[in-house]
């Protein structure tokens, strides 16, 4: 057990929190959304909190946590879903929470700090000029943009840009490696992939380059069809407009919206299938036109609605939040992540769709991926058994639908990230005890870790670039 | 003959011009670029130039037009290269240069009068809210936005955003139809179709209602590479990424850029292919990564030139200008424009070049269709005989390579409009005499005429949509 008042001591200045409660509080994400993290992780907690309100002060920390040979786990609020922020060894976990200034903005970037709240940084880069992020996560209103760099993937604009995973998503990250002395390294280009999506196990990030776009009044719409294929095949067609400007697409299957969106319920019958998507107000008459020519029923349109008082915001029904809404009504619901790769996407969602029927009922999110309109889904599961959750994954990878399993908290069998060689090799260089979020990364615990076990990763290797 | 004295003395108070020297000179476009549109068309010439200054002297123009049984044909700056603009039948041709005015800016929106010059619009954009068109002709300096919209299809920006056909790319469109009483249509939607590429054979644009994206100070790169084939490969997997924001992608053929660019010369070896790309300010660091990568050397970047006195931007080596460079320095150059449908385009163009190699020079333009990345070819023709041109036509359409033929100068011909029954139905509306533009549509002038030819069209018809 390391000494913990000589660690407190040797930290005096840095905000600190021992308190167990709360200690527990801010040890726990979103695990739970899991039935099988919840089982696995409902008893990790760390030690002690810390929360720099610097970096000079995320050095000192480092430098004394090494010193003591004490885990860190990165913290930003907490919002992961896969236990990615979960101290599994204990010790300290890092909250970046009060390092959330916006630091600079110019045409096409914004700086911030780790902890910067990502609907605060569109905030101010919008009354500042008219921009906003390319994409945020479901969670933009509580989650850090370091946060997200380093544990989210893409998101609401993914349609448009992609996500974390493509070069120029990201334009900068600063570093702090976990070694005697720490070093602070500025990354860029290739070197990002070291760090985005590596649940903070190799570097604390201490500011994030991002670059903007431009910010409109996305108008939310919700788009009703009867049958769900209906919806899919209207999403796909959109999403292939290359003059229609929207911000997301999500096709959700009847009876989610009507049974889950208790907001929006109102708007929606229960047999209805919804496309959630939010429009550029200059291409609202466009997309009206569209929408008809599909026979498209506009169930919702915020920018005619009476009001909105009470209405979440039309991206709060998408991504993960789709899953949050569904278990909040029925605690039983659990989900998937899955690929249906191109160019049949559309026919691989049918065939899903045909076999599983109400017990995996369908979210699609369309996405831009290297060029090219996909679309991954987030279908909800009516769950049984752990045998017929494996059973329905496998079945959808025998179909040619690579599954994401968000039932697992490592990098690499949550399937996102391929580690490396080269990954591994930077581990080394900037985390040499391995104290950083210890468990993530199995290449890490187990040098024989095969790297080329072939699965579908959503972050490719750094050796192949 | 038309009474013109009767004309003239009706049309009192609107400028005119009726020296055949000067009225000669404003009959004439681009033409000339086609060794064959060149020998059809050098005597074409209207009776009288009008130029309105306002939407109510266009409606009067065509008031006194349609009781002498006048033809009109639109005009903005002349730059149409199939002598789109020129009065095969005499008559009048109606100058929509004193219409300039930009009207209205708003987010992601420009309101302009007919005239407006593309660059002008741009540049008040920018003034205003650092906005811009999405996507503009490489003649954007000089050609007008309604002209644009009657004449072209697309152009540097099409690589984010498409064409003219694609839905939302044009908001809004006054049009003024050519009738006893002339009527003011506003047109959106799907019934844009009915006037964009129609070459104005369907009614006079009086405003034009345009989408605006965000501005960047877009940087002017060339990147070098030996081998044609790795530009074009390069330039594949450039548009492929998402996050890596560029305006334009052309992969132009040694010895093409040496022979014929004759400013940016001094940057390039005899035997190298250059990609010529605009990219935005904030990738630059991700794009030179990228194109280190791929072993392209970077042979220009107007970021750190040491000074650009003289240089034209980038974009004017690109689209029809690489044709026009060309054709100053060797006027017996001439050129196709070639579609190669993906997702095996880069092999359709590697079959052209190994087939014709120096005799047709490799021109790529690089553009998202239908949701699609694909490429599009000016390729340069080193003219011999209208025999052999036609055989290059037949070999490229024989390969799976639809050439949208720069050689006509009707709308169906040229391939890129597909008339249809309801394409001929408004012009029945709005045109009942056949005054507009005479002889540039088929179907127009020959009943008889098979709508589905089954042609490749760039801008479909409107009975399918
Ligand atoms: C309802 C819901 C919806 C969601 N929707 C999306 C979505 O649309 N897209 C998406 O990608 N994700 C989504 N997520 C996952 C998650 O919310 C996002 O990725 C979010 O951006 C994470 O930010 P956070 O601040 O909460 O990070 P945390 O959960 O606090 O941390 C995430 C990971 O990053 C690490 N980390 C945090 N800060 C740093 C730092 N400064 N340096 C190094 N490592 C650090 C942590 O250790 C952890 O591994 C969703 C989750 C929920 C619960
Ligand atoms: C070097 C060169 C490069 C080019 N590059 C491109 C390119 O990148 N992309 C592209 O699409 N085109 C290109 N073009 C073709 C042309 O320059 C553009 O389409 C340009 O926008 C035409 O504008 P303009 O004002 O010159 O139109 P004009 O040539 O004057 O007219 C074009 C057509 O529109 C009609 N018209 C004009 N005004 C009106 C009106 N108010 N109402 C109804 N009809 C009207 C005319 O009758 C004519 O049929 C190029 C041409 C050249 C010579």
């Amino acid at each position: 057990m390391p000494d913990y008042d000589a660690i407190k001591a040797e930290l005096d200045g840095i905000a600190i929190e021992d308190n167990p409660k709360l200690v527990r509080q801010k040890s726990r994400d979103f695990f739970w959304y899991s039935p099988i993290l919840k089982d696995q992780l409902d008893n990790v907690t760390a030690d002690l909190v810390v929360s720099p309100a610097s970096e000079e002060e995320v050095i000192r920390t480092l430098k004394v946590a090494f010193a003591h040979g004490v885990p860190v786990t990165p913290r930003g609020s907490g919002t992961g879903n896969y236990g990615q922020a979960m101290p599994l060894s204990g010790g300290i976990v890092l909250s970046l929470a009060k390092m959330n200034e916006v630091r600079e903005i110019h045409p096409g970037r914004v700086v911030a700090g780790p902890g910067a709240i990502i609907a605060e940084i569109d905030r101010q880069a919008r009354a500042h000029s008219g921009q906003e992020l390319r994409f945020h996560p479901s969670t933009a209103n509580t989650a850090t943009i370091a946060g997200f760099v380093a544990g989210g993937s893409g998101g609401v604009g993914s349609i448009n840009w992609g996500g974390l995973r493509d070069l120029g998503n990201v334009l900068r990250l600063r570093v702090v490696t976990m070694e005697a002395e720490p070093r602070v390294l500025d990354l860029s280009a290739w070197d990002l992939q070291k760090v985005t999506h590596a649940y903070g196990t190799n570097g604390i990030i201490t500011e994030v380059e991002m670059p903007l776009t431009a910010a409109y009044d996305w108008v939310d719409v919700l788009v009703g069809f009867d049958d769900f294929m209906d919806a899919v095949r209207f999403s796909d067609a959109l999403a292939h407009e290359n003059g229609l400007l929207v911000k997301e697409i999500a096709p959700i299957a009847a009876p989610v919206p009507y049974q889950f969106f208790s907001r929006h319920k109102q708007y929606v019958r229960p047999d209805q299938s919804v496309v959630v998507t939010m429009v550029a107000p200059q291409a609202i008459g466009a997309f009206l036109a569209f929408a008809a020519k599909a026979k498209g029923e506009i169930l919702f349109r915020a920018d005619t609605a009476e009001s909105l008082k009470g209405l979440p915001q039309a991206f709060e029904l998408t991504w993960n939040h789709t899953t949050l809404r569904a278990l909040k009504v029925d605690p039983s619901i659990t989900y998937l992540q899955v690929a249906y790769p191109g160019p049949d996407h559309v026919r691989k969602v049918e065939q899903m769709t045909k076999l599983f029927g109400d017990e995996v009922p369908g979210h699609l999110e369309f996405i831009r991926f290297s060029g090219q309109i996909q679309c991954s889904g987030l279908p909800l599961v009516r769950f049984t058994t752990k045998e017929r959750l494996e059973e329905i994954i496998r079945i959808h990878e025998d179909h040619g639908c690579p599954v994401f399993n968000p039932h697992r908290y490592t990098l690499e069998e949550g399937g996102m990230k391929r580690t490396d060689a080269v990954q591994l090799a930077f581990k080394h260089e900037t985390d040499p005890k391995g104290l950083l979020n210890p468990g993530k990364m199995i290449a890490w615990e187990n040098p024989d870790f095969d790297f080329s076990s072939g699965k579908t990763f959503l972050f490719p290797g750094l050796a192949t670039r």
